[in-house]
Parts: structure tokens; sequence; C-alpha cells
């Protein structure tokens, strides 16, 4: 991963002439923003710590190089992006522990709660709320736990699932899934990077939730080390013995302990996979559409609708080449079409049952009055579905900020928490002086109600990037919990959705998540500063 | 409900008499065992409670009547039953109290709390693991909550949800929903009796559990008042915003706290069901079965298997009339398969997606050698779904014990989980003297598992029915701890199997559902002795 943004550092996605040239009427005129170099990077001297911490790993498992430090330092989110770029880091971890085994993580819990060092745990450090952040809490030292070292897949073919362990990368899990014909079937956007066990603590959505389902859907038991002991959770297809401990350890952000084993519902590797784009007249009609898909058993395993503004930008904005060809091609065929959304959908499963599944959802979007755009747009979709945070880096380039945020609703209310957060967002960009561009889609659909997804683009301020960002979120914030929505769908609470807690669980959810961690993490340096605080 | 059985008093199922010498030939001659008269039934005297739980709800909402202590004393598991035919109760709580809303549940627990009285929670007292006994724990009083006057119902038929009351029992609940037309698609056999509060905090399952999912899945969200308060989870249809605490109040089994509103997905009322019955060689070939069906998307939304005692017991001792006629006329016609076993299958939905579906599993079901026995003793099977609590009552008058079990466990180790559950039944009821009929069946399959649940038949020993059931009942718990099943998948805890929690969550994960009541029920009023103690 660079160290200063996403992903492979030979990979560019170089934007065509013409989306700059939107960029810049759309937005204005923006000052680029080259990033700083590694060795401009200033980073606070690491504190000592005692040798008992080595001791618990041995000393070839710690790394106290500056570069090891700056690369775990921060998380990939927008604020995290900024200072990597401006090369000025206010925190890092004063070493980074990799233990080798769940024993080893045990002993490196009970050293830090004895000596009283924050642990923060990482993986891929793909976090987009601060989760990764080296937070001190109220201690003299932190160290970030580094999981990459725990890497177990063992797959049980006849039950279908597989115990992972929470260092696995996306592709390494499915690498080792596949050699036994099987898929997780779990691909977030953060896929290339992020790890087993961050995808258990955050409680991940992939692309295709709707039909592998989300990864606490998928997650059947774990096992949690915590500084007091382990938690682990009964390994049968369900329980009624009482409340669900495994969704108190899912969802936890390391808050309470380590997730060191992850035991979750694999499938076949899918015989056929196949893609298709649709043009829907506006957003609503697209999210009555989704809403049936929805409602009676015939959702796609992949279904996304932009909204018109994503629609418009996804076309002005993507890639150069055959992706953009495709979806431009498709796009003049329904150009008449003033407002109009694209929505992706996709199959993946038994050949037949793609086929089948795939005519009963055609119904459902001609009925809904959806323009079929073909393969060849569904495909492109596909192809480039890792590529947003690479894209961002070349937004950031020129000096445009790009943030997301999700959060989701019932259908009842889910028109009203479209339209508060984009007002929100978008009144908050111009008060700053920036104008921006909202855009939207909605994924991840339910029976009962479906997430949205905002990203929103402006001209960055100079110096004040952080500022710009913070009014923009509290704002887009303020107003999903005015419509009731959850503050966040997957992308988890860290540290960025923290005062939003009380609205999502109340005072007495927050005292209650509390009486956890103080029986589990009595000395309370489990991640500090995340989730409640 | 009979005070001292199952069901309406005027219903009885009479056993046909060719069943009665099937059961003396199997069990041996059993010494008839008439049920006390409510009269004689010895009940403790209650205890005088301060007015100010009266002042808590009103006068009028108390109840202290013998019969009505009478009706709250047990639940409806063997030993209840036991106790009830005796006419011998230990123990009975001092007063029902009967709230009218949220505020007056928030009003008893304070005052319970402060004068240090117990509250056992009720709803449809259906249950048969020692939940509603009104155990007093370290208190002078012990108060049960009966829930009845809480009902409400209001359905989003936009988001097809609903917000149930937790008082409502099944059939309530289901004709209030059908009034707008939907349904929960929740019919445990408890159905008749059981409520929504009850659903939500034992993790009922219903027969229906592999098409319209599980109650806990079929959850939303959740209130509950506690003791220092309102927990209350969001109303959407996910969030990444940390542990899911819906999943802390499913399954508290009012050790924490009751559960006053219980938000629930529905489904449009089915257009179409088709229920049908199948004959399979032999379980290990019924469960390969079931398992392509589950691993596959052709599950039904009714899958049962009977293992061949089960199968043999139901051709049997089913009730007299066109039931019993159909299922012997399938039978016959596939007698030649000596372990034959049943498997019975229901699909409920649109008609054409019912005919799919049924197309599908149809497939699997004759790739794995099953014959197909038809319609009519499927629909035998559906007609008498309820019946099995009625039956018991007349075996219990016989003289015959009957209980049941169930556990569940990952494809990989059902077998083993099966084999060892009901050699050690066996084997428990052969060394206390009577050698008794032990059987099977597997429902509520998943991709990666599936339930077992076990009856079991024996001769009574009379005067020493208690010590007899609870020999069983630990070499059956033994048996599952040792396969690594879960000691309940969806009958609960209570006081029955809260000494086999330590396996099934561990020290810490005990020591975890503590820290939570400590925090919510600082008194630990919630009815003490359930759960975890």
């Amino acid at each position: 991963m660079k160290w200063w943004g996403w992903g492979d550092p030979d990979k560019r996605i170089q934007l065509a002439t013409e989306a700059v040239a939107m960029l810049r009427s759309e937005l204005g005129e923006a000052e680029p923003w080259p990033h700083a170099g590694l060795i401009e990077v200033v980073v606070p001297e690491p504190r000592p710590l005692p040798r008992t911490v080595a001791d618990a790993v041995g000393a070839g498992a710690i790394l106290t190089g500056r570069e090891h430090r700056v690369r775990r330092a921060v998380g990939r989110g927008y604020p995290d992006l900024v200072r990597l770029r401006a090369g000025r880091l206010d925190r890092a971890p004063d070493a980074i522990v990799l233990p080798g085994s769940t024993a080893e993580v045990a002993r490196v819990l009970e050293v830090c709660s004895r000596e009283g060092i924050a642990v923060v745990p990482f993986g891929g450090g793909t976090s987009v709320v601060g989760g990764v952040e080296p937070l001190r809490g109220s201690f003299d030292g932190v160290v970030t736990l580094d999981l990459r070292r725990l890497r177990g897949a063992d797959v049980d073919r006849r039950s279908l699932t597989a115990r992972l362990g929470p260092g696995l990368r996306g592709p390494e899990a499915e690498e080792a899934l596949r050699a036994e014909g099987v898929t997780l079937g779990h691909f977030p956007q953060s896929f290339e990077y992020a790890t087993i066990g961050g995808f258990a603590a955050t409680r991940s959505a992939g692309q295709a939730s709707s039909g592998y389902g989300r990864f606490d859907d998928l997650v059947t038991s774990v096992r949690m080390t915590a500084p007091v002991g382990e938690l682990r959770t009964i390994d049968t297809p369900h329980s009624a013995a009482g409340p669900a401990l495994r969704e108190l350890a899912v969802g936890s952000e390391g808050t309470l302990g380590i997730i060191t084993d992850v035991a979750v519902r694999v499938r076949p590797v899918p015989e056929r996979r196949r893609y298709e784009a649709w043009m829907v007249a506006d957003f609503a009609a697209g999210t009555e559409i989704v809403r049936s898909l929805a409602q009676s058993d015939a959702l796609p395993d992949v279904v996304r609708l932009s909204d018109g503004a994503e629609t418009r930008a996804n076309l002005g904005l993507s890639g150069a080449g055959s992706s953009k060809r495709a979806l431009h091609s498709g796009y003049l065929r329904v150009r008449r079409r003033a407002r109009g959304c694209l929505v992706v959908c996709g199959w993946e499963g038994e050949r037949k049952a793609v086929a089948g599944r795939r005519s009963l959802a055609g119904r459902v979007l001609r009925s809904g009055g959806a323009a079929a755009l073909g393969q060849a747009a569904g495909e492109a979709w596909e192809r480039s579905r890792y590529e947003a945070p690479y894209l961002r880096d070349e937004l950031l380039d020129l000096g445009y900020m790009v943030e997301t945020l999700d959060t989701a609703h019932t259908w009842s209310r889910l028109g009203e928490l479209y339209d508060g957060a984009r007002a929100a967002i978008g009144a908050s960009l111009a008060a700053e002086g920036t104008p921006g561009l909202v855009m939207c889609h909605l994924s991840h659909a339910y029976p009962d109600g479906a997430s949205l997804y905002f990203t929103f683009l402006a001209r960055r301020r100079p110096g004040a990037e952080l500022e710009q960002w913070r009014a923009v979120k509290a704002a887009a914030s303020a107003a999903i919990v005015e419509a009731g929505g959850t503050i966040s769908h997957h992308h988890a609470v860290g540290r960025d959705h923290l005062p939003y807690m009380q609205a999502e669980i109340g005072e007495l959810g927050i005292e209650t998540l509390r009486a956890v961690k103080e029986r589990l993490d009595p000395a309370g340096v489990m991640n500090p500063g995340k989730l409640v605080g």
C-alpha cells in the first residue's frame, strides 16, 4: 500500500481530460495538492516501552522503525489522507507488535494491561472512521497490534464453513478458500487490503451482500482474546442458549479484545457470474424497484442504484477506456431521461439458478420502467469495483476533497433520510465556501429497508482541510440522526462516529457496552477512545 | 389453558386402541396417572407484599387468588406437569402483576428493585425449561409479571415490518397482521399460547423457520425496560455502529429486563401453501438430502426429517382419522423400506414461486432416493402440527413419561451428536428400569448444520417421576455437551439448562452476561436463578 494513499503504488487510475474539465466547471479551480515525501513527515518520537512487551512476542516481532510507525499511524479516511499529505502526524504508535499465535496475543494483552499500555488492533489499516488511530487514552504507551501473522485457514467442506485467521487479507482468504472450491463472497471496496479480523470487528458489508450476506451474517462463531481471558462462542448453526455473545464480539472494534479466529459460512465458487446495468427514470422510481426486488425473493446478489448525480459523475469521472465507453454507450441510449439513474445488478451461482433469478428480477425491473443497458455496462462496473479509492488519490492530487459516508433506514423513511442528508451535506459545503457535488447510491437492500452511501466532492480549503471536513461531517451526521437513520451501515464507529452513539443506542446502551468492557478489559487498554470511549 | 396440562380443556386427542397396545408392548404396562383436582393442590401461602407494588399498577391489576397463582407457578415442561398432576407445588408467586403500559412496567421494576422483590416475566407460560418458575432468589417476595395487557400491533406495510406488544399470543398477533395482509410466519408447537415477548426472550424457532427465519432472525429492534431504564435499539434494517445490543436483549429470558416492544419483519400472507411427505431409506440418507437442500437454495420453508423410530411412532400414535389414514397409506407404499424415514416438506408464498421451488426440491429429494408420499400425508402433518402437547397429556394419563429436548450442530458433527444423545437417553432410561422409546427429527436446517429434536417415552416411575426425569435429562445433556452440540436450539435455558452454560459460553461468557445484568438490574430482581443464575 502507498504510505500516503490507497493501494498498489504502481497502479494509477488516469482521469480523462474531460473529467478534469467537468470537475473544474462544477467545483471550481482547485489548488493542486502534492503529497509530502516520506522523509519530510513529522512524526512524534516513540516513547520507550518496558522490555516485557518484547518478551511477550520475541524481539523479532516488534517494529519501531519510522516508516513502520508512519504506516500504522492512521487509517484511510479523508482526514487520514489529509494528515499524510501534509506530512504532519500528531500521533504514532510507540511500537508495532506482531504476535504469531493466540497465546502470544494473550501474553501481549496481559503485559500491556499490567504495564498500562494502550493496544490498538491493526489488520489492513483501511478504517475510514479513525478506528486504527493510536490514541494513548490515559496511558503513557501505545502499541499497534498488527495481526498479519495470524493467517490460518481451515475449511469444513461438508458444513460449508471455514475458520479463518484475523490477519488474512481479502484476496488471501479467497485464495485459501478457492483451493477447496469455496468462496466467502465478501467483496467490500477495501477487499484488496482489509482483513478477516477487521471485517468481523467492524461489521463490514461487501458489494454482493444482498446475495452472500453481510460479514456479520456470515460469521457463525468467534474467539476473542480479551485481557482477562478468552471468549469463545459455540460452533453450531444456531443456539437459543441465551443472548448471542458472538454479536457482542462482532462489531466491538478492538475495544473488548482481539478477535483471533472467525468461523464463517462459505459457498461453492459460483459456476456463473452475470452483471448487467439498467437505467431508471429517477431515484424514487429506482428505489421502488429495489424495494420490490427485496420484498419478493427476486433480489440479485448485487444491486446498486445510483442517484442522478452519481450516475452523471460515474459517466464523467470513470477511468478512460472500455469501462467508460460501455457506460457511455448505454447512457446515450437513454439520454432522453434527464434524471436517469443507473442500476447495476449481479447474479452469482449455479448456471440455471442465475438464469432463473435473473429473469425474475428482469420482470420486476421492466415493470418498474427500467431500460436494459446490457452486460457490457454491468461488467464495466464490476471491473472497476475496487477503483474508487485509487480515484480518490487522483482527485486529492488535483486539490479536491472526497469523502464518503453510509447510513440505512427502513423503506418508509429512506426518502426522508436521503433528502435530509443530501441537503445537509450540500448546504454545509456551500457554507464553507466550497459548493460541492453530492452523490448517493442505494445498495445493501433488505426486505425492510436499505443502506444509502453518499460520496461528496468539493474544492478543498488549503490549510483548513480538517476544519472543512469536520463541518461537513458534523452536518451530515446531525441530519442522519435527525432522520432516525443509523450513523453507519458498514463503516463502523471508530473515533469519528463516537459522538453519535448516544443517539444510536442511548445512554443505557453505552453503559451496557462499558459494563462489558470493564469486565473484559478492566485496565481499559483496548483501543481507547473508540466506539463508546 | 387447562390448569394441569396443555391447551383447550375441551379439546382431546383420542389415542387409538392400537396405539395404546403398541405402547404397552414397547414400554410395558404403566400405572394410570390421573391428575389431582384443583382444590387438592397444595400451594404455599403468599407472603404479603408492600402496598407500593399495587400502587405501581393500580389495585385492579394485581391478582392474588389461589387459582391465578397455581396457573403461573410452573411452565409446561414434563417436570411442571409432574408437579401439577401430583398437586404439590413447592413455589408460587406471591402475586401476579398486570402492567397496562411500558410506564407501568418501569414503575413495577423500580418498586421491586427498591423493595427487594423478585420479578418473573410471564407470557403464555409455555416454557419447557423452568423459565417461568417463581424463584425468590435471595428475596422475601416474588411476583409474576403477566404481560397480557401489552398487546399493541402496528404494521408498516411499506417496510414489511410490525411493532408488536409482548403480550400478544401467536394467534392474536397473526390476526392483527392478517388484517393488513401480512404474516409473521412464526409457528412453533406452542403457537396457540406462547407470546411475542416469549418468542423474543427465548429465541424461539417456528416449524417454518427454514423459510420465514427463526424468531431472532425476524426481530429488527427491541425495547427492553430494565430496572435502571430503557434499552432501545435502532429501527433500521442494519447498523454497523458497534456490537448488536438487540442480540443481548433477545434471548435474555427476562433476566435483564422486560421486552416491551418487538419490531419484526413480516411477509405478505402466502397466496399458496403446499405440504407434502416423502419417504427416504434411512436417517443418514435423509440427512444428506436435507443438507443438499439447505446448501443449494432449494430448501423448502418447512422441512422435517423423522428418524426410523419417530416415523414408526407417528404412524402408530397419531390420532385416529384422516391424518392417520393418509400417513398409513403413504407408508404402506414404501413399507419394504424397513428403516424408512418420513420427510415432510412445505412451501408457502406466491403460486409461481412455490411451484418453482417445489420442483427444485423435488429433484434433490428424488436424486437422494426419496419416494413421494403425496400431499395428503403432508397435509396430515400440517393439520396435526400443534397436537403433540395435547397428546402428551393423554400419554401422561396412561402413566407414561414424555419429554423432549433440542440441540443443533454443524453437518460434519450432526451424526455424532445424534448417535451420542440417542444412546445416552436410551441407556439412562434403561438404567432407571424403564426402557424407553427414543425418537428424533431433524428440522430447522441451515447451510452449515441443523437442529435435532428428541422425544422420548417410557413408563414413569410412580412417585419418583422427578428423579427419573432428572437422571435422563442429565445423561442427555452430558452427551450433547460431549458432542459439542448446543444445549438448546430453541427451548432456551431457563433453570433446567443453567448447569450447562459453562460448557456453552465458558466462564468468561457467563461473567460477561453477569456484568451486563449488574449494570441493568443492580438489585438482581429480574428472574433470579435463570440463564446464568
